[in-house]
């Protein structure tokens, strides 16, 4: 069967042939792969910004984002069938036994970084036409999202950002009422989480790069989001602009912007950044006004990252709302899916929001 | 009687005679103040960076962490009795409908601003020899704290902060392990912060100016701290000097010190800013770095200020705790008490970890 890897030693990316698995364990399934989608972490693999084959390989089979068809099980699967359409959870527990996160199956909080990550860590991914996992790591994905259950892992990531956010949102006696969110980044995973807010009967506003007019723009107030363009208005006249938040979502991965829209933030208001940086260096803030801010309004900055079982679950429940409420901006995060032959050249020239590799069944 | 107000246009602090009230409407209590301690807020506002008199005055009582003897009771108070020792909170709600936090009785989160904080912004403070207050603003304290009463607004401080990390704590499905703690600044707030958390069972480590042969050193150790002075480990050393520590309890009031302590903060760790900056201007840190680690670690950074009843009463409780487990080190607090005459030279020219006003009885 084919797969795509990336070969770091030779900043290489290539089609191979690799040889198809014929059997499982007691408790694993294989899944027959339909779809992968691409994201900023594979271009940061392809950049060797990040990422490492699994040990003693030459070579990392890519692809994190995953959805599938199980086609075989194991006799003590007890939570999937044959047939199933599932979604399959990327990070895999350290086994270091003092690691209380991975021992309790939450190794999206792996406290010692040994963790592995399927198509970006230590780890081969599902860019390929069959996989083996563990039931523990294959969601089932209901046959009414199965022209987007490709999303369940961006998705899941913003789930678990909300998980987070309801945990810290439970330090209050009170019910909250009515809240505003300001997401920041109209990429996929923003714009995801953007629909998860609007779901949640959040008001939120969308503040991107892209220009008033642009399909993005169209999409956010297509959802029930307000869009204001980072053309149109700079970051520190947001909050003049758009009013005082309750909550902030950064999906843009730049820390100027991240801890800048702090000032946006309302009292007892709590932001996630969920972005990574570049890196490139020291930014000049004014920390002394965010750290007033944050002491005397008794508000939350809180880091998040990857997502747990029961966050793909969440996010499987949530896409299931998304059909509901808006199926055409939902559907229309999708901008292209390709073959497998095409994708190294998505891979290095990406477009639109959403791009897929698509294996013929 | 007498009280300590500060005239703000005349930017003199005066002892003044105020006349004593002499009735308790019917879920008021009078106290008779024994005690109130002074600090760093105290001295703000007599250099005019904070605080303001209740409106239509122009002058405002001094003094907001008081301690006293319920002398009158209103006919249906129902939770004091005349003779008991009180701590009085500080924070009045704001009353504007909007306001949840405020409707819930829980001003500490109050989020339009318009509150006012007894002693310190638009209501007088206990800095006199008579209160009156409704029975919801009175705190019981055990006779056996008389000694140390005055401490518990300190604490609550500590306390609020405590029951905050308790609910970002139960956002995880697993029992946190032994935890380790970093405390910044071993200022009265520092120190009881560290108690609280070695009483916890928390490994503290407490970073702050002072030498390793002080005092304040000696007295971190003698309650089972470790004690690392800033003159022996530059900041930006510490994680590999001390590991990388849970929590960290920011009780010094530095941008730069607090932002540049993530450095140390451990995988899913929680860093809680107390302390307030000057507001300088602008500090040139690593954000990138400081963004990357709370991303990829699930990092939470928790501003924290003010303290409800229900911080107020953990704080009796943690005091009492803190009577039976270190005694010594708690009295040693209160390094001098002084008499209302002497209080304004006491203010001026701050000396010492915590320093008492005492009044005579």
């Amino acid at each position: 069967m084919r797969a795509l890897a990336m070969f770091p030693s030779e900043r290489e990316l290539r089609i191979v042939e690799m040889r198809a698995p014929t059997t499982v364990g007691p408790t694993e399934v294989m899944v027959r792969i339909r779809e992968v989608g691409v994201c900023g972490t594979d271009r940061e693999i392809l950049e060797l910004k990040h990422g490492a084959p699994p040990q003693g390989s030459e070579r990392l089979v890519l692809g994190h984002e995953a959805f599938g068809e199980v086609v075989a099980i194991g006799p003590d699967v007890k939570s999937l069938h044959v047939g199933d359409l599932v979604a399959l959870t990327v990070r895999r527990p350290c086994n270091v036994p003092t690691c209380a996160a991975c021992r309790a199956g939450r190794q999206d909080f792996c406290t010692t970084g040994a963790f592995r990550e399927c198509g970006i860590l230590g780890a081969d991914g599902f860019m390929t036409e069959l996989v083996v996992e563990d039931e523990h790591y294959v969601v089932p994905v209901p046959k009414a999202l199965e022209e987007v259950g490709v999303l369940v892992e961006p998705l899941s990531v913003a789930s678990k950002a909300g998980e987070e956010l309801d945990a810290i949102l439970r330090r209050y006696p009170w019910e909250p009422t009515r809240m505003r969110a300001l997401v920041l980044g109209a990429g996929p995973i923003g714009l995801l989480a953007a629909m998860m807010l609007v779901a949640r009967e959040v008001d939120v506003v969308m503040y991107s790069l892209e220009p008033a007019d642009s399909e993005r723009a169209r999409m956010v107030e297509s959802f029930g989001g307000t869009y204001v363009s980072a053309r149109d208005v700079q970051l520190d006249e947001l909050p003049r602009r758009i009013g005082k938040t309750d909550l902030i979502f950064e999906a843009v991965g730049h820390s100027g912007v991240a801890f800048g829209s702090l000032a946006a933030l309302a009292p007892n208001g709590i932001c996630i950044f969920s972005g990574l940086p570049a890196g490139a260096g020291p930014t000049e803030v004014q920390l002394d006004g965010i750290m007033r801010n944050l002491v005397l309004q008794n508000q939350v900055v809180l880091g998040t990252v990857n997502a747990g079982r029961r966050a793909f679950a969440a996010a499987v429940r949530q896409l299931e709302q998304f059909e509901t409420l808006f199926p055409e901006p939902l559907n229309g995060l999708i901008t292209e899916r390709v073959t497998l032959e095409q994708a190294p050249e998505l891979l290095r020239h990406p477009r639109g929001i959403k791009q897929v590799v698509t294996f013929a069944t």
